[in-house]
């Protein structure tokens, strides 16, 4: 049998904008194999259903299975959001989500209000709300879907004025109200960094998963971690390779990725 | 036998936005049947690749073959793109896509500069291109691809200063070459009108498929259609029904569909 430490870890997400959270936790623990699974094919999964999101992350999470992963990641809130439990049921292997790291790194800052952003399918589903009532019952949230992000974190204009003034429109009713934190509860946020913190000013918290993330393997499934050795590889899945989807990548990754197929998994 | 005049035209697109061409068919061929087909748990596919295009056009088409459709209309600028000439193969009824009335649409304004917008797919496929090129061979084409103006048409920012500064990064280039014609190539463009006139000015024409798709289904399938009669009925089914894709159905439709189903074409 082998040794289950030297199995690699899977995530999921619905495209590339996960490779954030992959980042991170190759960063934490470099010695790790990663096997990523992004469903470009049938992206984005944040204006869709939550029978159509649970369908498709119950698909992806069947097909990273059969790579033998020993931890699953699934780097996609609106997949977090909808369909964490059911995967903690039928995953033969310990599930992690974004929402309860991200919460969690939210509650730590101490603020006193804290909102969460995200897709509509992340907002809808309440699953921030129900897990920073769970961590921090008195703090006051708030969430607010900001659909047009997620198109211009992949237009590239993440210190744009169209960005600024789209921010603005979003998140003023936030800033009046005076949140202290805001949950950047979706994978491509990051990539809007400068013009969000422009909106928001110096004073206001912008705290995102993918950092949390590796703290919670690290707490959590400490136990599973490879202790050192050579540095591992990445295999890099998506079930659509364009041009738009392979420029994102090497955007966030900073370089070409390592070992790249395209493949198909509707039919799995 | 069914007489092949009383079935039904099947309308396909990636989405919702083919429902103004729909529309457009019903208000000239008040008597026709239709059931229109929408990829919404795919959608988009303006930003995917060739193969994936292909592959989901051709699974919606048997698809709808299934409901004994007399005429199949690809109302979806990126599959008519990318994959008519395959659907036309395959099809047992005639296939019309929106690439080639939209061409002839802008031709007949007379212009000598001619430009398309549309997804990265439709503008990469260069079949906007080659149609105009075998149509007035000695016009000027410029194609540019406007990917937030998808996204800003489903936010329902078709009059919008937003949508203004994103059209005017987008279309200065065009404007600065003395364009006369443009081709909205995606069904969801006409959506953003008020703000796409405010920004080319009066002196610019703006020309959809919809209204040219039914002249060509009028000149080029005459025979196909019913002569007369009671109104037709129409029949929605679309793969994901979120809370979004209903808001933007009635925007379009300016009421509720009179019929809507939900269905699982994945695995046909």
């Amino acid at each position: 049998m082998t040794d289950s430490t030297s199995r690699p870890i899977g995530v999921f997400d619905s495209g590339v904008g996960g490779l954030t959270v992959l980042s991170a936790l190759r960063d934490r623990f470099p010695a790790e194999s990663y096997v990523y699974l992004g469903d470009t094919a049938r992206l984005p999964y944040g204006t869709k259903s939550a029978a159509t999101v649970q369908r498709y992350a119950i698909n992806a999470a069947s097909h990273l299975a059969h790579h033998e992963i020993k931890l699953l990641i699934v780097a996609c809130n609106t997949a977090s959001s909808f369909a964490l439990d059911e995967l903690v049921v039928r995953s033969p292997v310990p599930v992690v989500g974004v929402v309860e790291p991200g919460a969690r790194a939210a509650v730590a800052t101490g603020a006193h209000r804290i909102a969460v952003i995200g897709t509509e399918g992340t907002v809808r589903s309440n699953a921030y709300q129900r897990a920073l009532a769970g961590l921090a019952p008195t703090v006051e949230v708030d969430a607010v879907a900001c659909p047009l992000f997620v198109p211009l974190a992949e237009e590239g204009w993440g210190d744009h004025p169209v960005t600024d003034e789209v921010a603005r429109h979003y998140l003023a009713p936030l800033l009046d109200r005076g949140v202290e934190t805001v949950i950047l509860g979706c994978t491509h946020y990051p990539l809007l960094l400068p013009s969000l913190q422009r909106v928001v000013g110096v004073n206001v918290r912008l705290v995102d998963s993918a950092t949390s993330v590796a703290d919670t393997v690290a707490s959590d499934h400490g136990d599973l971690l490879n202790s050192g050795g050579h540095r591992g590889t990445v295999r890099l899945e998506l079930t659509d390779a364009s041009d738009r989807f392979l420029r994102i990548t090497r955007t966030i990754l900073g370089a070409d990725p390592e070992h790249l197929e395209v493949i198909d998994i509707d039919q799995a």
